[in-house]
Parts: structure tokens; sequence; C-alpha cells
């Protein structure tokens, strides 16, 4: 088995038109930290050796925990006052993967993605479906209650009864509400995950690119772990995080060459508005968008935690 | 608008490990009628000046319709005893996209598929979500007793209960039933599309690759239509589709060395049963696959229609 020489972690909170003007101290403290948090979580399992697809899986669970991100806890109303959420992990090493799309009432998603890529022989189930499957493998559930937020809720009832869709949860704002990591681990595999509950007042059990391997998530030891966030039905159309992989591995472009062309060349003409970050196996991390904003953050060379929002 | 000197079509109803011992001339000859039938339909749109995305969904359509493929009518039974099928759409011109997952009671999955990319702001919708979007845009529906084979039912009787899957309608053969088709038109455009009721006794409301854009259905005028039969969450995980498209438009390969490379080198070590179809910009058709047999058809250049099973 190779081993890599450092370990590495990035992850996001979702990327957007972010206005700096409804942007405040105490509201930027409250999403540094959770990204913060999330860093330290996922950093700790690489620090004692494990594996990529566990930092993955802890820092999308604590971001999912965050009432301030729209995964888990925080996700979105849709337009039936539900909560319908995505999730997928992918492993590098085995090209294993596994997904949710429109599951209801379960605690974290992620855990349900990565059950479904362990113990069923299938790597996307959705709906009513996946919660029966979550509620045989006994994945924690929470009733709707959880996922009540009082800010969201009032948002829902200002697009409710209309066709229209509000990304995520500000008023003046394009937000994308997707949380995601990436990692490399001590033992040179990477992995990626990605979860999120969709856009407000959605309908149709829509499905965004968070759950489909290739879209929102993707990755492989030979080149990169991928996690997207931006306007789905975009990076759905240009596989996104697959092609950055396409282009490492096929075209010899870097890490930071592949992540640019897509964010920046591929995906604008499809009004893919958002963002990408990425790991390769050598431990660089990009976090690239095209929007005003990205909540963002990785682990610096020593460790310690780094975030930010805009484009500082 | 730059015009081709031609246009070709080429289709497929499934492939597998079809065992030559449980095929007679009279069942041979009601696959091949069905395949012909399709060929001729998509072809007339071509011949006349139509455009992919109308040929493709003409010849689609005339497979669903037709029971004994495992698509539209002669969609297999999940383990409910319900038929959840799915289907996509993408147009190789524009890049747009539209797909359904697990929906029931519609006639034709495929057309709902286009509808959600015309009508809709979404690329992939699902669930009882899709079919109230299909009420909604008065696409056909029908009730369970349209879809009702005896064959099929005693076949889904066989596996109730359990939890094994069959693959597709046959003992003794690992079968991946599904349909699509993959068309240039006179005015050089590609489209291509997949449709499919997936595998006898499913559950959790699995979604195979069909209905995702890159894994089972990918369209792109710089390089290639492609439509994947075959094991699913293998062709997820090899993001199949787009993976032809990249190894075309990064690496210079060819429509044939790409399929090749995907169908032979990628898809076997992940399990990847199955075929792949594929068109180029310059009409040259690819029918290829690693397993015993795919149920498959091409217009030849004098516009004759040409269908095979086994490897001939």
């Amino acid at each position: 088995m190779s081993t890599a020489s450092r370990f590495a972690l990035a992850i996001h909170g979702g990327a957007g038109t972010i206005a700096r003007s409804e942007m405040n101290p105490a509201r930027e403290k409250a999403y540094r930290d959770g990204l913060e948090d999330a860093l330290r979580r996922g950093g700790a399992v690489l620090r004692e050796g494990g594996s990529a697809l566990d930092a993955v899986e802890a820092a999308v669970r604590t971001l999912e925990d965050c009432p301030h991100f729209n995964a888990g806890r925080g996700a979105v109303f849709n337009a039936d006052g539900q909560h319908e959420m995505d999730a997928s992990v992918m492993r590098g090493d085995t090209l294993q993967a596994g997904a949710v799309a429109c599951v209801q009432n379960v605690r974290n998603p992620v855990t349900l993605a990565r059950r479904v890529m362990e113990k069923s022989p299938h790597v996307l189930i959705s709906g009513p479906g996946a919660f029966e499957f979550a509620h045989r493998e006994g994945i924690l559930l929470e009733d709707d209650q959880y996922f009540f937020d009082r800010f969201r809720y009032e948002q829902w009832q200002r697009t409710k009864g209309t066709d229209a869709y509000q990304l995520d949860h500000s008023d003046g704002e394009h937000r994308y509400g997707t949380v995601g990591a990436v990692a490399l681990d001590l033992h040179g595999h990477l992995a990626a995950a990605t979860s999120t509950g969709g856009m407000t007042n959605k309908r149709w059990m829509r499905i965004g690119d968070s759950p489909l391997i290739g879209a929102g998530t993707y990755a492989n030891d030979a080149t990169c772990a991928v996690s997207c966030t931006g306007h789905g039905e975009s990076f759905i159309r240009a596989v996104a995080a697959f092609d950055v992989h396409a282009l490492m591995a096929y075209k010899g472009l870097s890490l930071a060459e592949a992540v640019r062309t897509v964010v920046h060349d591929t995906l604008p003409p499809l009004e893919g508005d958002g963002g990408i970050i990425a790991v390769d196996r050598h431990g660089r991390v990009v976090l690239d968008f095209n929007c005003s904003g990205m909540y963002r953050g990785h682990l610096a060379p020593d460790g310690t935690p780094v975030t930010a929002i805009f484009r500082d």
C-alpha cells in the first residue's frame, strides 16, 4: 500500500451570490465556527491514521448537524413543507459509492449513503425506499421537529403555493446550500462526500447533483476526490466532478488546472454558478468558485483549520 | 449550422448473458421485429430531416411499447408488485437533459424525460413527484393492467418475499433489460435516450444508471451520443457514458477505441457486465458489449435496419 507523506482535508458549506451586506460579525462567526468544527473532527480522524472515508463522513456529519448549513438538520423546506435530503459518498481506492435521494427524517444522510455503499448491492436509492432501508439498518432517525427552523419556515412560507423555487435561505441572494468534504489519508487513499437539503419549495422529488456520482461527487485514487456545490442541474449536465478527474487522467492537467477549467470554462455557459473543492493524491487542495462566495475551509500543512467565505 | 452528409441511428434492447439454448426462431423473430420497428420509426424521422432528439424518442417509445423489452409496457415487477421505471434523454447541441426515476403508470417514460427537459427547470425528478409532473403535463398514463405480463409476473412470484433480485426476465440468464437509442441527424446534431424497468423484485426505490446523465446516457455534439445497458451500479461508478466522451475529447481516441476502452477495460473490474451503443458526429456507429449478447440494431448506409443479438 502506498503511503502519503501527509493527509489533507477540504470542506465546503455551499456557494453562491452571498451579499456582504447581509453578513455581520456574529453571522460570519457562526458559519466559520461550523466549518472549523467540521475540519477539526475530520482532521482528528486523519491525524490518527483513519481513512479518508471516515474523515469525510465525520466532517459532513458535523456540517449536517449544524443548523446553519442546508443539509441534515438545516435542510430547507420543500413544497410540501417537508425536508427531502440527498447525499453521496465515494471512496477512491475501490471506486465504491453510495447515495440517497429525496430521503426524509434521517439525521445524517451521508451516513445512510455510506450504508448503501457497504450494506446494499446498490449505489443509489431514493424517497420512501431509502427511508425504509434506513429504518432497517438502524440509521438514526429524527422527527420533523428536529429539522424545524423558524427562519427557513418563514422563507418557505413566502414561496409556498407559488411556482418559485428559492435556491437557499437568503433573500436577495442566490445561494446553493450544500455541504461536502474531500480528503487524502495517510494511507494514500482519497474519498469525497456531499450532502444537501436541496432548494426551498422544490417539487416533484427533484434530484440535484449532490447524490449523483460523477456530477456532485467523485473520488479516484489515480487522480482526485471532488465535491461540488452550485446550480445542480448545470453540474449534472456538465458531469462536473468526473470531468475534473477526466481532465487530469486523460489530458494531464494538474488538479488546479482541471478544477479551474470546469469551474470557469465549462460551467458558466451552462448557467452553472457554484464551486468545487478537490484534493489530489499528493495532498494538494483546491477550493474554487465562479460566484461571489463559498463557505469553505481546509487544513493548513500544520493542521490548523483555515476558513473563508468571500474571495479574500 | 453544420450539416452532416448522412444520418445515423443505433438502438439496443438490453444486454447480458443470453443463453442460446433459450432462444428459438419464434422468440428471436419477436425481438428482431421489435428492434426493426424501432429502427424504422427512428429512421423515418431522420430521413425526413427531423432532429436526432425526435428520432431517439421515437425509437425508444417503440421499444417501450413492445412487451418484449424491459421498459415501458414490458417493465418488470418491483418488490411491491409495481412497475417503477427510469428514463433519460440528452441533446448534444445544447447539452440539455431530462430524466425521471422510479416513476409509475407512465406509458412512455422517455417522453416524460423529454418533458422534464423542456418544461421544467430540472434535469431529474423522481417517484410520486415525477408522476405528479406527468399528470400535470398531460403525459399519457396507463393503469397497472397495461403493464401486466404473465411471464414477468410469474418471474416476480419466484423472487417475491426474498432478498433476491433478478436482473431481467430469464431464468439461468443474467440479462440487463434496458432500451436505448443514439442518433445523428442531417443537421449534424447528436442525441441519446435510455429507458428501463430496472430489476425484478428491486426494493428501496433503487435508481440505476439509465436515468443518470453521464452514467447511462450522454450526448455532446463535440464528440458522441451514448446509451448504456448493463449492471447499473457498475456503470454509475464508472460514469461510463461520459467517459466515452472524455476519452474522445481529451485523449483523442476514436469512437470505437473509446467505447472499447470503457466496455472491455474500465467496466469489467467493476463487475460491469453490459454494453454500450454510440454514434459520433461523422455518423459512425459502435455497438459493443462484454457479455454474450446484446439486443441491438442500426441503420445500414442505405437505410436498411440491421439487427443482431449474439456476437455473430
